[in-house]
């Protein structure tokens, strides 16, 4: 609420009939609401109530108004594989709502190195960078050593056998070789995409006034 | 290195002379340096080569030097038991060391939560948070829920019985309910106040010319 | 049988026809009977044979009679989020049932700590709180450091990736700093409603005389 | 400090000096102190402030001063093998340092169950029971129905090879099969003490005025 | 094979056609056939080539033919829970297709301890014991210490939260405090009544002839 | 007791004095003792009070005394590496105490399967195998498929890395696609050569008079 | 790619029209195409694209096209039980598709080591040895005993119980007491197939030309 | 023994009497012998048996004696950080041993990127890769895309918290998303010297007559 954002409903595990209920509150309350892991059903019960509402299928976002602000700097997401895409857009659409300026580049994966430092020029001009990855989870320690920027790691549930479920990808990123590398919970886009907010709205807040932060 | 500041000597399982020999190189490249988890042999060791560098047994931080600007706004470093000092004290010296101004509040643990929240106004002056904790790991969920700011959260291994070294703390870090908590490994201080660092590095940035961050 | 109530039937795996049997004979023995994780298919066929039976299908509880005496005190249910309230209620309906007056204060987790901290004069006044968390477990640690009296912490299954099923929540209540906290497994709402009430049953019995507990 | 109790010193990884120093305060503070996991360096430093202290190398319990005032019923507390004894003693010394009365029957494990039953009549006079195991930790089960009072398991690190310090015995108390069975963290008999306390301090304050728990 | 018994055919994760013609294939080497975890249509399937063969629901068990002689002794096979019948089922009928006399004394978990030990005298006319329980898996530890005889543990993955399907009841019967309990994987029940069949076996053996057994 | 054994004392984390004090005890009762994990202190305390006791370094077993009966039949005990020997002396050690006869056939391991198919004969010819390997684990399975005979399967903490003191071995014990082995505990020698002194007992009394088992 | 292969597409969790699409694309860039883990209904579409394809249910290989050139010598495929076969054959039609010589050598597991040994000869003329076992991973150990050549072992998730879905395998043969063997992920047929093909492209380049592999 | 090579000691767990007594042996039989993770201690007893015997105290190898014949080909060892090195040099001395020419690059982990891409043509020309590292255990990922010979993975025990001993690196290196790495146990630098010594063996053999392997 602080950051000017009402809350956010985890849609995973609800019914349709308490994200409407949630959706209409916080809608009266704050004029804007966002749902994540929404189902399809979700979505037509809501633009039932709001016709304004939008929805992704790949990232499963509903959603209604935004950010009042658009905030300063550049919200880089990358991603590994194709498979990852999802979560990445969870990351990217929540940072959006949130009123970022997001760039995406996708399926850059560590097996295939050069694709990746073909993008050099723009991981520089990024002010955050969230980096999604499934599988060996190698990707956010590479480009944490390309950028001085704040990384923030995104393990995703992409993988096979010995992946536990995502949970050999967030292991990796949390003993990454690269300094100063962040990580949120296994394919949660949505944390990754808040936390690059509030930096991107402490460096707008930082820009205007000195006082707000001393 | 582009963040400005030369790489950071890990100093555990190192030996003396590793660890005197790479300081005398980063010291003649950049002018200054730092090592974490140094013993006082090490401390011995280097002080004999740089008489002005300065160690902390508890933070067990040896450097030299420092960044030769302060970063705007200031990094608020908590820490829930007395056991988890330490960890805090590496988060925030290496904090300071890259340049930020820091405040401590520490011995707020949750289980006596008024004690943490006479300390509200504080929390929310602050432009970044580290939040420190062993055991269950809980505090970072209460501050992320008082704050709008990039919250980091370092669990630590201080607990005992079914905690496994920090696993019961990082889990629960990892699974906060409060929004945009980032994590890093268990007992790294020196990833967390690095983290901070760069975001305060990023305003910095932004403050002073618009074109940098575009 | 001892506590003065008849076995209860663990609904879960079990056929609909074995739960009906199990429940005829109960009632035949006891006068009353109680099934925990029913399904509706296993509250039609218990109506069946005994109209009188209630079951709620967000408990899951299917009940038919009650202990005979009310027990003193009061038992107070917490949780943090509206998801964990299913578990909530087993918890609830089960302490009710065997006599115990309860009172229920849900969706008050950590991140909005003053939510819960606007009922602190109810938490004085409980004799046993129960308190359910998913996500990182952490509300039992704040609720027993603000209370005196016996708190019974109630791990769920509520979260996702490194939650692995409500593992996360347990580790955290098994090493919470607040003292005497004593926790039950995973979803185990049944358990926790069944040590308050045990806990009321001794309240009552000292109360009545003094030498039925030397 | 609600329950009338100053809180109580973990010794485990703290310098002799640390401990004395707590003491010190605790005593100034509320004129009686306890430290659990001391060593006798602890105790002899802290008995030269305190010379009416004392200290038991078994539960390792350094204390001084003890709670005001008796707690009526009976805190009994069992263990399964003379291994076993150190945890047992720790929370049977906390309970005592906290009021209560406690009787102790130990080496009762349930390979050889016709030992404990010889109890039988023992266990059914008390009004909280402590049951303390290591190996498979099915102490509890057997002794939960037995009785219909609160039994609160405390699984210690007692064992060897999958084992896992004590995770195999958690896990068996956890599921156990004996309703209303709460658990404490691995060796955590404080904690068992401490949540016995707080039951026979409700059923004291229970027994004296009907207002006190409405 | 050298035990005189064809292979047995472990059904799960077959298809009915796999499991009729390797069932077709030991029918024809041997005169007979068995497997395990079979599916009502696996039954129709083997039944419509050998009407004589007969299927159990409950252990899953499919079989034509049986040993061609009696094994002298007798196997007792005791289950703790009504839900671990399945598993002690595919344990006696194992043990019967093989030659074995086998008794059964069900539903006598350690919570309730008295209803076991009404049955001693039967547990010490056993030769064998299979001994079967799901959650804390404490069952083996207790009937190990009222006989002298071999003790076959089977852990079953009945249980729930932190049970992780079955692990719990396995570490526990492998950390038993009774001395030479041994132990088969979870839901083993085949292989629980193979091992006890093995030692029928070597009894009848040793009684016809000191030779054999040298 | 009722195998005609006296319990036996498990030395690991027992004093000098606790475990001289249990011989005694044990001596005076039975007129035989041993203890397991004992260390040469142990050894020179009880040597002390009865000079005829032996100690063996390598399986660490000291006793005192023997079975009276020698049991018909041969334990054959096999292991992998030389560095599973000590376990596989306590398993040997243990049952030639309980009056086994008793022949060791070392350093077989599946890695040089003609060294071990070299022994088909002596295989044979035994009437229960304890089998003993660290590393994979795989000794049982090969050994459970060339005879009809029980097999006990004992893991042991010899291996590296990924091997998690036993775990790797225990694991692939327990899956073994032999039928009809049973497993103890990681390093448990003790335990499988009590389980196989069992058997034979069972096959000595069955041998003597039909009616004991009946 | 530098391999002469063109990418493989991983079609577990993609849409048929996924793999349609990069299907297309592969074909048109490379002539060739494969995919692994390929439903019916994805072959069904691709032939619709391609008629020439050729799909195998068992495998669950689709692919298009061959490597233009035979690599020399022979790559010998075994495995331990039928259930293993599907993993086998990804191993096989993978090495196949990609210019080797596969032989095949299935259902020889280590609980029955003549069926095995019977085929000696045939192990010591293979060049490149793919190992594929479930259950306790046990083939590769006695494999590499036999061999002197490169052995890959891969671990299927085959199993129950206490296997965890191939962690028990996988742990064995990463521990396998045969020196040199070398492993893949759980049930990743594809990566063994793709090392051994890997491998006898290094043999035939070192035959042809000194001066390629310097 | 077939590849031409004696069995190795592993020297970690044994006694200085044993490694020297074996190395005797070995030395006897076969004129040369190595021993691995062996002491100082150990490299004394054998120096003065054998005084031409080298040892090298940071891959802790004792050998004396070499392979008779150099292989072709070039075996590159790669590692990631500095303390990743005694690991590397544990394969590449294995390797050395058994005949190959081996490169080493070391202290080039992926959080350096430009660091590794300066190898390039090195990488190219090898026939074989061992790439070592700890930490997040990137590195072979990386490796894996850059070319198309083998690669061995190892991961090594060096990292911290989230770690686990390496166990963090391994499942990193399993779920690769390079096709056709393989991958030993943690820190063993030994199995991979040797997997790569057995693909050059096989190699030249290739060279020198196809009738070796046809
Ligand atoms: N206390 C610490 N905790 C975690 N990582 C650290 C710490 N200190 C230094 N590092 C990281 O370790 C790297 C240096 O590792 P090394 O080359 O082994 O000295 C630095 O660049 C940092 O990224
Ligand atoms: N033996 C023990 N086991 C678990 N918790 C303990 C133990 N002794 C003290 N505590 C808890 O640790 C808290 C004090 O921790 P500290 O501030 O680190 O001394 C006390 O309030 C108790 O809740
Ligand atoms: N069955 C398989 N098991 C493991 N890895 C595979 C398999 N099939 C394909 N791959 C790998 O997955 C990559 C393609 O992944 P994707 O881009 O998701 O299709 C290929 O380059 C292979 O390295
Ligand atoms: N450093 C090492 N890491 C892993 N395995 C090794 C190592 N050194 C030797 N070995 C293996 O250990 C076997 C010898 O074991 P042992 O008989 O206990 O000396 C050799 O045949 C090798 O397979
Ligand atoms: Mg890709
Ligand atoms: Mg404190
Ligand atoms: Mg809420
Ligand atoms: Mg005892
Ligand atoms: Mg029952
Ligand atoms: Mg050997
Ligand atoms: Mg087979
Ligand atoms: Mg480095």
């Amino acid at each position: 609420a602080r950051t000017g954002h009402p809350e956010v409903i985890f849609g995973q595990g609800k019914t349709v009939r308490q994200v409407r209920e949630v959706f209409r509150r916080l809608m009266k309350a704050h004029g804007r609401a966002m749902a994540t892991r929404a189902t399809p059903e979700m979505a037509d019960a809501v633009k039932a109530d709001f016709p304004e509402a939008s929805y992704d299928p790949v990232s499963r976002l509903l959603n209604c108004g935004r950010a009042p602000r658009r905030l300063p700097g550049k919200v880089l997401v990358l991603c590994a594989g194709t498979s990852d895409i999802p979560v990445a857009e969870e990351a990217a659409g929540t940072a959006e709502w949130m009123g970022c300026r997001v760039e995406r580049i996708y399926d850059v994966g560590v097996a295939g190195i050069d694709r990746l430092l073909a993008y050099r020029e723009a991981l520089r001009q990024a002010g955050v960078l969230i980096v999604v990855a499934g599988m060996e989870g190698a990707l956010p320690s590479v480009v944490g050593g390309l950028v001085s920027r704040p990384v923030i790691a995104v393990p995703t549930s992409v993988g096979y056998g010995a992946h536990f479920q995502g949970l050999a990808a967030l292991l990796s990123m949390l003993t990454s070789c690269a300094s100063g590398v962040t990580v949120v919970n296994i394919d949660n886009g949505f944390g990754a995409g808040c936390a690059a907010a509030k930096i991107q709205q402490l460096v707008m807040e930082a820009r205007e006034g000195e006082d707000l932060v001393p």
